[in-house]
């Protein structure tokens, strides 16, 4: 279906805005992808947007008519509308010329294949959407399975998020636990539990890691729990050689990551 | 000296709104660090605010105490006022209970002592005041000397930057130089360049560095422009598993800075 959208006060407008928030995106089951590139990570991806909105063009980009027309040929809508209007969905003086609406999907720890990578990336309690997109992003890069949410993290579906993960949201799987759900999940199969640490841990180079790794990355500003990281099967140290006693979560994640991938590979 | 202000209209309260912005902070050579934590590191590290903004407290933290002595010692302000204009300075609805104004200091590349360190981290035209100031975190970590910021940067100096820094942007020597300086600077002394890179590259894993070794990371989202990555001494590849090309800035930075690490201890 194709339809013009000229009105501010169009219901649909307001639909729209209020996916920026996350109540709404829980309440409706939908998220906000904004940009030509990341629509076009989704749809290699195989995940084409319910709803396609854009900016009419007397001339519009060929990835952007293959995106339209994927979009109508599947069941879609696709919504015409001004740059006023994008501005208005998007909050942004210069908004993308293209934003995409995509369904939720299912984030349980029942949907996950552990077999399916050597690598997993777990966060508990990370804040930043901008982390939780780039551990995400690294996880496609390092060839992880996806990466697992613990207790109350910021949004995968944010727009930041999204952004930030530079299309990973897209073929990283994600699952979203609490801890006393996670251990046991874990318990339940194979899979070695690793984090770094300060406490009772061997260098992170040459350590013995095994797949599938799970490596645990804690919160920002307070780091891991003392019971998860005595939950761990293996706690690894890195340097610190200045004043600092921790890395950025994303950071720490990804030296982590890279080195179980060089000791698995 | 110390004194009160209760009132809005106060100039000092517009001076210090006005330091969140880049334009000021240039004009007045000065920035903004927002909480007790940030002014800790920093007085351990030696630097102290010009001006103390707090709110009115009758039984103050004992480090904002030993704060607030050490600048009157230095003969610098302290200024006491209520929660509500700190929320107008740092534009927030819940602000930190103290703030500092900070003389910038200078980042030429004359003042780097490259026999220094082993390490030294080089970013060009990186736009994220975030990355930038987790970039100066992860130098802290590594041992590394500074940040070399190439190009347009983001703003070192903004309260963005210095917070992610967690402290580090008083510890880490920072310099700002467009590449024409960059280069023959480089040439004039000992010093390896190193990127990451996708063209004529080795594997990031053993490749042969050498310290001091300057890692090289490009813009966020067009990355290093090609006559930069020629002019390196060595070109390095890293693992990329999944479907993108790249890792976010200052990923790769820290990612390539422990690799290097590791191989010069």
């Amino acid at each position: 279906m194709r339809r013009e959208i000229t009105g501010f006060s169009n219901p649909t407008v307001k639909y729209l805005r209020a996916l920026r928030d996350k109540k709404a995106r829980r309440r409706e089951g939908r998220f906000l992808v904004e940009g030509l590139r990341l629509l076009t990570d989704a749809r290699a991806s195989g995940r084409l947007p319910e709803m396609l909105v854009m900016a009419a063009a007397r001339d519009p980009h060929p990835l952007l008519a293959a995106l339209d027309a994927d979009v109508i040929a599947a069941g879609g809508e696709v919504v015409v509308t001004t740059p006023d209007i994008l501005g208005k969905i998007s909050g942004k003086d210069n908004p993308q010329a293209v934003l995409g609406v995509f369904a939720e999907w299912r984030t349980g720890l029942a949907a996950l294949d552990r077999d399916a990578a050597p690598i997993w990336l777990v966060a508990q309690a990370l804040r930043d959407p901008g982390n939780l997109g780039t551990m995400l992003r690294t996880g496609d890069a390092v060839g992880a399975g996806g990466l697992i949410l613990l207790d109350d993290c910021a949004d995968p579906f944010s727009v930041e998020a999204v952004r930030a993960s530079m299309g990973a949201v897209f073929t990283q799987a994600i699952a979203q636990a609490r801890w006393d759900e996670f251990l046991p999940w874990l318990l339940s199969g194979k899979g070695q539990l690793v984090a770094a640490s300060l406490r009772h841990a061997v260098p992170y180079r040459g350590a013995p890691y095994q797949a599938p790794c799970f490596i645990l990355v804690g919160n920002e500003s307070r780091g891991l729990p003392a019971e998860y990281e005595a939950a761990c099967d293996l706690r690894v140290t890195m340097p610190m050689k200045g004043r600092a006693d921790s890395l950025n979560a994303a950071i720490a994640g990804a030296v982590l990551a890279y080195e179980v991938l060089a000791s698995l590979d």
